[in-house]
């Protein structure tokens, strides 16, 4: 394998608590993004991070956990690799240095981190029902979202 | 000393570069922080950093500036104590965690990815002319800021 | 999948430099970790890094690097997912914490640095012709390390 | 005041438990360098850490903790100025690249640790009753390692 052939790997970024419709949206992006045989990057807890996960499980991808804590059993069950940081908060800046793109989902202030971060690193930030934030390429659904990665 | 006797530190965010107009509400707010007798952290580096540092210099305070890179020489020339942590942004989340209060001026991507982990970290963010994010106690000046303080 | 059945993730750390008998030893080190079906996590560069990934993908495996800089350039060509961290040897104690065992195979103090910290964090840490450490399991060669895995 | 003029930062490094003996010799240690003018720089915790910070107090000093933790209340109480990484062991990072000397005093795997990362920096550590490791500046007594700052 060539450098130049490894696999792109998609940052998703969103909350660690969710609605059951963000949930589904979350869902559909990871089965989208391991069909189109990307790996995700993410931030292994629950919520948006999980439902992405199960989607590319189901999708025959792979999924890397930036974990925040100290403990792997922390990490949602659909994570194939879990990393474990024990460096809370700083951990986001290696999922958005080591992502190729992200994908804003929903997500409140820890989002809206990652997504400044994102922007101030020149990352193409895709935004699905999140922050409105200037440079961030919003979409209407996970579709318009795939086509873009 | 007793615990409860240390002093306030005070986080100041803002970009690397700015206008003087800018530079000059950064000046007065370090200015007005050291006069409190509160400590000043930044990212001590130039623009709002370099002129809250000026500020808080000509108040006879004492900043510290957490520098992304390796060098102690990056700091700017009113820092009074340079931390070297050779890990870019993710210096950003000790800033935040450090202070007690932060207050955000001007600013990129670079500051709404600061004042979004403040946010999460549950940390009160006073904002002059900066990023307009819910959560955020924007201020109209100076005067009004240090009030606050 | 299990949680319970997630891959081992074998910590491999050396130098970024070695002669051609430690690359030797760090090839087939990477070729038997692979084939016992453990996934490997290292910091990503040269040296016995290298080796190690290049024994690993003729094995089969999967490795992951933790790289210091801020560019995915930097990881050598034989690791399948890296991972940016930009925070220089701050990015050791992720290795160490993410890996369920460690190896450490020669190496100047930056490996050192690793064996300590992996002491410390109660890891198992085998040794091949590195650092007399007490707390280290000393092996004489690469089929008696891969039988303590 | 010129970067020049910036007061030399002296990182102690040792464990957060320790004998009556080896505190005494830390306690004498931070009196001896805040006699000096330096700051002192270290984990922030207790034992070696504790001691070092309670004789810079004494000693008119000042000393600045690097906090593994989330809460600044971890800070013994002769920290003055107590950062919050976050971060767990990869805060030794910090230590080691803000600190112009290192002194080494007891310890066990943590200080081994930051040891190793200490000469991989190339920084210059000195050794009290520390881990034997080729490139420590191995000294008998507090009186030698000041004489040496």
């Amino acid at each position: 394998m060539l450098k130049e052939e490894r696999k792109m790997i998609i940052g998703v970024i969103g909350g660690s608590k969710c609605t059951p419709h963000i949930r589904k949206i979350a869902y559909q992006l990871g089965k989208g993004i391991a069909r189109k045989g990307h790996y995700i990057v993410c931030g292994g807890l629950g919520g948006v991070m999980e439902a992405v996960c199960q989607g590319a499980r189901h999708g025959g991808g792979i999924t890397i956990g930036l974990l925040p804590g100290k403990d792997k059993r922390e990490a949602n069950p659909y994570i194939d690799i879990p990393l474990v940081t024990a460096m809370s908060h700083a951990r986001n800046a290696i999922i958005v240095r080591t992502a190729d793109v992200l994908v804003a989902v929903d997500g409140k202030y820890g989002t809206l981190s990652e997504i400044g971060l994102a922007l101030a690193c020149g990352k193409k930030v895709i935004g699905i029902e999140t922050w409105k934030i200037k440079g961030v390429t919003r979409v209407k659904d996970v579709e318009e979202a795939l086509d873009l990665l």
